[in-house]
């Protein structure tokens, strides 16, 4: 037997709405009181919108007790501990287990309709909660505060030092900024220092796109129906959403400064990974058709795909075959494989089934890297604290063969 | 001796500005009057926010004779015979020889601080003065209408029949619809029927990007300074920009109910082809991920990728020699080489060793397509009539040779 270290780079926990109110500062918890039926609503609404509502109740039938692993320790750790997994990433939950922060803290942080000091108190209540529940597993969950960085820097910096002194690993930051400043700003510079010297690995998570495009009023016929090819416009964009805060990142020299900052661009896929690349290096190379545009390009001493390969990484929910095919396109050493635990769109309670479809038959080294080694790497988790749980409930290598 | 047919997918004229009076209106001429010195004064600034001035000054110098061309029937003739291009699509013309269409109806076809009234009137200007460039040379010149399409779709599709009337052979859409209605709207199904009917090619041209993100009023340091990283930015989310509104199409199932339909992406690269086409069809599949979002694909009989195949081609402005190598990945049917004359990041006065330094030692018949063969077939060309003027200007196979 050769049991592998499986971690998963995208999971994901929240308590239910309702409960955050101990964890919400005493003097916004009336407000909280009074935004709890508002919110309790829009989440109904949200899904209403965006899921088929009965296709996912019927998911969730019989399957409640293992749901409540979205907020629950033990029935975390039973379901996990099923999955094989040993590590887990922990973003915010969403909207199928009714389970998000308060006051827009969640994982799109948007900036529409947004008091900052409400979202930022409602980041806080969730961050408290998760540093409670990583603390319960310290050497398998590495949490990820809620960080609405785009109002206030140094709130920010205070937020992530908090995070780090509390056990959390990483941050969570907005992939759209609305009228806000873009992350090529050099406002931001203290806040990646902060998480470079501290090592809280900045994360940008899918699910923030600019809907009103799709679903928007005015995207419904004369009948009140939703327009055809709403939804799949939603999921083929989104996955750009999620992404272009890298691009700022890279082009303002974000890494050149930073060079030891760690960012996950987590659940858009990795199959844009090597034409984006392509695309920025084509771009960064001063060519004749480029000579018009003046000096771009001397801030930067690496190329686009050498940032990209040293300071970041892919967090690869629910991948496809067809990624672990084009690993060495992507970067071998880019992928974090993930589960997506809770959702219905995720690999759970197919995980072990799911990973075998994408893996098999590839080289046990490589296929290791991808489920748990890199994120291992990335994260520092301590994998010889780990050593006896994957030994008793990692997938072992075998099952992987052609 | 075997000479290539080559049509440039990518060939910009316009009037200097003043010039365009005549073609106005008479009832908008005093506005336009107006206008211009605003007019005069904004290109100015873009043309010193986006081009760094003395590159451009000095790249001019001595070439002002072949660079009136831009609107110079005697001119242009002269300089594309000299570059082997016996046809070319005509899009708008921009910054660099201050020749953009009156009232924003340019390149970019911009919807904030627009007046409807006059956009449309700015693109009736231009679209009647290229029809009468184009019927000097009508074998040669597929010229293309600017369509301002978001405000109207009504006049839009009087505005495609008056183009056809007059020769014309394709329609430049926006980008952008900022607040109107992107197109997966049933509303501009009337446009897509008289394109599809007319044999109107409808163009996505690369230019708009939401530009405050990268130079707005918040993206300037203490000091005043731009920030860095901006050009880097806009040259290469601008790509993403170009092809967002084949999205909408493609998922809104524009291609289903008009399958005759023809689209030009044009100068955003074709680097991203393969994997947008990757992703989309990974969406497209319904899997374990994708099935709580119910039915979102049943409106498409094909994957968004046959569409593609079937109804798109890629206008690849000034290709670099690896978007060559890459054809059969993106589609060796899909590429429509183009040489951006007459602006300074387009190949010309190099075209013909820059063509070579693209091609060199790719199969013949291979390089014929994207050279001119594709762009025959999609706009139509009468490749009959051009052929003694192939046979006189045309690049020979043999300097393709390895």
């Amino acid at each position: 037997m050769s049991r592998l270290l499986v971690i998963s780079s995208d999971c994901h926990a929240g308590l239910p709405a309702a409960r955050y109110r101990e964890y919400v500062d005493p003097e916004h918890r009336e407000t909280f009181d009074m935004a709890l039926p508002v919110q309790l609503e829009m989440l109904q609404k949200a899904s209403e919108k965006f899921l088929v509502a009965d296709i996912n109740e019927k998911w969730r039938e019989g399957r409640e007790s293992d749901l409540s692993g979205a907020w629950d320790h033990d029935a975390r750790i039973r379901v996990l501990d099923g999955d094989g997994i040993a590590g887990e990433i922990i973003f915010p939950d969403g909207i199928t287990e009714m389970n998000t922060p308060p006051f827009g803290a969640g994982l799109s942080l948007p900036t529409d309709d947004i008091v900052p000091e409400l979202q930022w108190a409602g980041a806080r209540s969730h961050n408290r909660w998760l540093a409670e529940l990583c603390q319960m597993a310290p050497e398998r969950r590495a949490g990820v505060a809620v960080v609405p960085a785009l109002w206030d820097v140094a709130e920010a910096v205070r937020e992530v030092q908090w995070a780090r002194e509390n056990g959390l690993r990483g941050a969570l930051l907005p992939c759209m900024w609305g009228k806000l400043s873009p992350y090529h700003h050099p406002k931001y510079d203290p806040l990646w220092a902060a998480c470079q010297d501290l090592g809280i690995v900045v994360h940008f998570h899918s699910g923030a796109a600019p809907t009103d495009d799709y679903f928007g009023g005015s995207m419904f016929d004369d009948n009140g129906a939703e327009l055809p090819g709403a939804v799949g416009i939603y999921i083929s964009e989104v996955a750009w959403w999620n992404v272009r805060p890298l691009t700022f990142l890279i082009w303002g020299g974000v890494f050149e400064r930073f060079p030891k900052l760690k960012v996950a661009i987590t659940e858009g896929t990795c199959i844009w990974v090597p034409q984006y690349l392509e695309l920025l290096d084509q771009r960064y190379e001063i060519t004749p058709y480029s000579a018009k545009l003046g000096d771009y390009t001397s801030h930067l001493s690496m190329k686009p795909s050498e940032y990209f390969a040293r300071n970041v990484r892919v967090g690869a929910s629910c991948m496809p075959r067809r990624e672990a095919e084009l690993r060495h396109e992507i970067g071998l050493g880019s992928i974090m494989w993930g589960s997506d635990y809770p959702h219905p769109e995720g690999s759970w309670p197919q995980t072990r089934e799911q990973m075998v479809g994408t893996f098999q038959g590839l080289p046990t080294a490589e296929l290791a890297a991808m489920v748990g080694g890199n994120a291992a790497d990335f994260y520092g988790f301590d994998t010889a604290a780990l050593q006896p749980l994957v030994d008793e409930i990692g997938p072992d290598a075998s099952v992987f063969a052609a």
